[in-house]
């Protein structure tokens, strides 16, 4: 496969700068204590939508030419990816049309209208939401965005990395935390294009740990039955991904679930900003190994910051 | 009373600089779009011991004289200006004897303990905390630190406002909570300082009142009684606070419990960050009194983010 250049990362970044956030990298003395080491943590909680989500989708997006645009997107999706294709086409003044399981939070559907989307219902299972939204497509003429699996949402993730490493170039480590591994895989190749040196190491449920049984196998082995608090990794990495991380990714690292609530909970009463359960794995996985990272920096990219309130585990 | 000037000001903040962080000020959209009005929020939430507190104890402590340093620092608090003392005294390798009632909660416990301060517990009444500081002051010489009710408290607070209005110096209006006073009457004086147009607007928990009820009255009538889920703002207005509230505040607003905790959901859902329930009483006055603030430019003092994260209220 091509992927994207380093010139079409920059691209792609100067492409969304407008609609997305250019977000801060914050420090905290007190988990670098427990760490023992230097974390940087690029706040994409802090994004547009809650999430890096609104990179990929932007990008996405913003490359259709002018025939797709007039037909505008599609997808299927009941978390980020859904509210951030929604809101980069409200932005692109095309429409919407988002395929949700019918159990779908009201919260997620909510974001999505706000953000003037047209959401299609369908029964809440994969099948279901492929017909569906295939039909859509038939019907609309949209252009189909896919979560993960799509270069041009890789090349909109891969922007996340690109400002942390121009904030923090002298890292030695960045981390990012693998589901469907759009971002991980846009990580990756940013790093290894601005210094090969950087170690990247993702962290993954151990609930959910198809990619670092994919990765030790050497082929795509897919996720089923996953069963963990971080909801937005269930998903198997998809084609591409898997590619970037066999290339770029030097290791997945693994976090139980009581690992994750445990950081989860220090990210709040440290750093008093509020993230999403999948968003705490990579600094879950670090603190499970901390020999690995002594003394180092590390980049970690807080992934998204939309949790019910309601159901924090503590 | 012969208050701070501005020379005052600017030199508490030189001398505690190193010792704080300058917080940022953060905006959000969606937020803007519910209240009606710029919000500009300093997010004290981030500063060391994760409240403003740091800044006047800070200021306390660096002013001591040589032989005052040596005895060093005492005071009855069983919250944030307990941490933010021990820690002040922590960073001029000074003791502190924090006097704390027996029934303070393990973690507020725990803050002092970690900064090094030696806790003295004490029946859980006021006039037991007050005949147990005595006997420790008296017992080793240590200055008495109160939590507001002191000038060089009230200077420290005072820089809070200096960094805002410095950063944003086109506000029509500054908000802070009001419990003893210290922040409000230091960002008050600051303003006033600043810009005499910039109207001073408190937020007070309408079952902790007694500042709206002495700021009315033209005299402090003390709180009894106070019933809040804003635990920070429970003790009545200080002597040395109400002179600067009836001097330079405009007006008090109050709001209710379940107005703060939508405001407190709001700012957790919208900005991604963690507040305690006291901190979110500004945001609550103002969306509970919107026509006023239509169209303004609103700085808005987000005072701390000490929450205990296992009794949110939603």
């Amino acid at each position: 496969m091509n992927f994207p250049t380093l010139a079409d990362i920059r691209a792609a970044h100067a492409r969304i700068q407008s609609f997305i956030h250019r977000t801060p990298i914050l420090t905290s003395t007190a988990i670098n204590q427990i760490a023992g080491c230097e974390i940087y943590f690029k706040c994409e909680n802090f994004q547009k939508v809650g999430a890096f989500k609104a990179r990929g989708a932007a990008n996405a997006v913003m490359k259709l030419s002018p025939e797709e645009r007039e037909k505008g997107v599609a997808t299927h999706s009941s978390g980020n990816h859904a509210a951030a294709l929604a809101r980069a086409a409200s932005v692109a003044g095309i429409p919407s049309y988002i395929v949700m399981p019918s159990n779908a939070p009201e919260i997620k559907k909510k974001a999505v209208k706000g953000y003037g989307g047209e959401i299609i219902e369908c029964e809440p299972n994969l099948k279901a939401r492929e017909t569906t939204l295939e039909a859509v497509v038939e019907r609309t003429g949209a252009t189909f965005i896919p979560p993960y699996d799509y270069m041009d949402v890789i090349e909109g993730q891969a922007t996340c990395a690109l400002e942390l490493l121009e904030d923090q170039p002298d890292l030695d480590i960045v981390m990012a935390p693998v589901g469907g591994g759009g971002l991980l895989g846009g990580t990756a190749l940013t790093a290894h294009y601005l210094n090969p040196e950087i170690e990247v190491i993702a962290g993954e449920p151990a609930g959910a740990d198809d990619a670092y049984r994919s990765f030790h196998a050497g082929h795509i082995i897919p996720q089923t039955g996953p069963n963990t608090i971080a909801d937005g990794l269930l998903t198997s990495v998809g084609k591409l991904n898997f590619e970037l991380i066999q290339a770029y990714v030097d290791d997945i690292l693994l976090a139980t679930d009581p690992q994750i609530i445990e950081a989860m909970r220090l990210v709040y009463e440290r750093m008093k900003i509020v993230i999403e359960p999948s968003c705490a794995v990579p600094l879950a996985a670090l603190l499970a190994n901390k020999e690995r990272f002594a003394g180092k920096k590390v980049g970690i990219i807080l992934s998204g910051g939309n949790v019910d309130l309601g159901k924090l585990p503590f």
